[in-house]
């Protein structure tokens, strides 16, 4: 059976499987890895400066060269518009963007021939996507880390929804980690995933130590959605996560609540492991994590898995 | 190929498809023509008196005769007793305990040859009711209607987490409506199905014309989990939701929260229609719903919709 997978010829993949871009987490050892075994490598530019970022692109292409990669640009960052001229200018193939209007940029990128993605949370946003003319859209449901939609659909709910609403792929995210997941995505509806929380726990992720092994050490009920009155994100729960829901709870106004957030949190507590003060963005699945596994091992467990739990026709169908 | 399936041999039923017990909405009718299309029908006892419920035993028996049918019991419900007496009495073949320790009836029912199934929202208590001895755990996830972990895991998290951890079959339920749900269920490690927003938008549910037409109105983000500080529950967005909300944004303490929600509200609004003063329980996947469907229907549908997803010979794997 030939490949028809359309996220596959969408991002000239080998698989629809797509890395997430995370703040802190991701940049070009875990991109590269990724895009050297066949799938989709993403760097997350909203923790980087534009010099960061370009350095990243650079070394994404000299360590998997002539593979697809992209960068997920979070269209909130005040750096967005240097970003955007670093992806046309060092010829980045793929970018997704993210919280913020996909009509901005959109246009623009593919102007340049780079495919787009938007993520989006719900139906309303996914047409919204659609019709601003991006090539997919990854819908992320409410058990995803980081930050969320208002709406706190989860996957099992979304993913059908924004497949029906949408006639461009439809990428799953929020909840996968193995074939089990992925297959079910599939079976949803999507034609590709993107696994975040899975990479994060990977030896190639710029994540510190420190949280990777609280990524492993998390249990069912270790995450929540928090921070709902200003932008919802799910946090991994320590110190700083329970001030929030304490001040949540004391029923504190949104400045309040921006104030206890106050700024470099996320960099203090994912990239520097300060595991009491820092703002620690992890999905749901991650208590299903036991062990740090290289990126590269994933996708190929994760090809191998969905072959063996849904056979060759399925898998050759879902572009594995 | 014979079907092996577990739910199917545990429960007596053609299908590993079980209709949820839900207040209000889940008398004879609908739990009679359930059965008689093959799944489990199963009564809401938690809004019936004791008398009712004899009532409602003896129809199911005289309109399905034979054939397999459940009482979901809530633990907490004052009147477990009598309903528990009345449920050995009338020879009930299976009982859905939830809302309580699964230690305290599992048992006794056993010991009068009744099946019994325990609702779960963690892997905790799903080994808590294996310990117990149950059958059978439904894990149900947080875009489920009605009364809802505290964990806030998602049918996605939560079925591949239980079925890792337990040895019993495991019935997923939260978000399920179609094949596809269905089908992403099974392949997450659940021997079978429990849906019940689905169900509530049936010609034989017992629920009021105005809810029903509420729930098939729903759309993305029209159902929110809320009173978490007292029992979460996942209601659809109405003034009264809106009060609950409004006042957890104000801090209020959970007897101001108990005094708000006060008593009776889930039958002035789903058994009697009032659309702005009742609670309405309902599940996320309303917003997918969109007309009324006999029960029976929706049985067959699903069965057809999953063989032609998944093909015959998963299938019948699963037991359909």
């Amino acid at each position: 059976m030939k490949k028809t997978n359309r996220v596959c010829q969408v991002l000239g993949t080998t698989f629809p499987i797509v890395q997430a871009g995370m703040v802190w987490c991701s940049g070009w050892e875990l991109a590269s890895a990724v895009s050297n075994a066949g799938g989709l490598g993403v760097l997350g530019a909203g923790s980087m400066y534009p010099e960061a970022l370009r350095t990243h692109i650079e070394k994404v292409k000299e360590t998997a060269p002539g593979l697809p990669f992209a960068v997920n640009v979070p269209l909130l960052y005040p750096a967005v518009e240097e970003h955007m001229k670093s992806i046309v200018d060092l010829n980045v193939p793929v970018v997704i963007t993210s919280a913020g209007n996909p009509k901005a940029w959109t246009a623009h990128l593919k102007e340049h021939g780079i495919r787009v993605m938007h993520v989006v949370s719900s139906v309303k946003f996914g047409l919204k996507a659609e019709q601003a003319g991006v090539d997919a859209v990854i819908a992320e449901g409410f058990e995803a880390g980081g930050h969320n939609g208002r709406e706190e659909t989860t996957t099992m709910c979304l993913v059908p929804a924004v497949a029906d609403a949408c006639k461009v792929p439809v990428i799953a995210a929020g909840g996968l980690h193995d074939g089990r997941s992925v297959v079910a995505a599939m079976v949803l509806g999507a034609e590709g995933v993107q696994l975040g929380s899975r990479f994060v726990a990977t030896p190639e992720s710029s994540a510190h130590q420190a949280f990777k092994e609280a990524v492993l050490s998390a249990e069912e009920g270790s995450t929540s959605l928090e921070l709902k009155e200003v932008t919802p994100v799910r946090l991994l729960d320590n110190p700083f996560a329970q001030r929030v829901v304490a001040a949540q709870q004391a029923g504190a106004s949104q400045d309040e609540l921006r104030a206890l957030l106050g700024r470099g949190r996320a960099k203090r507590g994912m990239f520097e492991g300060d595991m009491t003060e820092g703002e620690l963005e992890i999905g749901q699945v991650s208590s299903m994590l036991r062990d740090l596994e290289p990126a590269g091992d994933i996708v190929e467990r994760l090809v191998k898995e969905c072959m063996a739990l849904a056979g060759p026709d399925w898998a050759t169908r879902w572009g594995l």
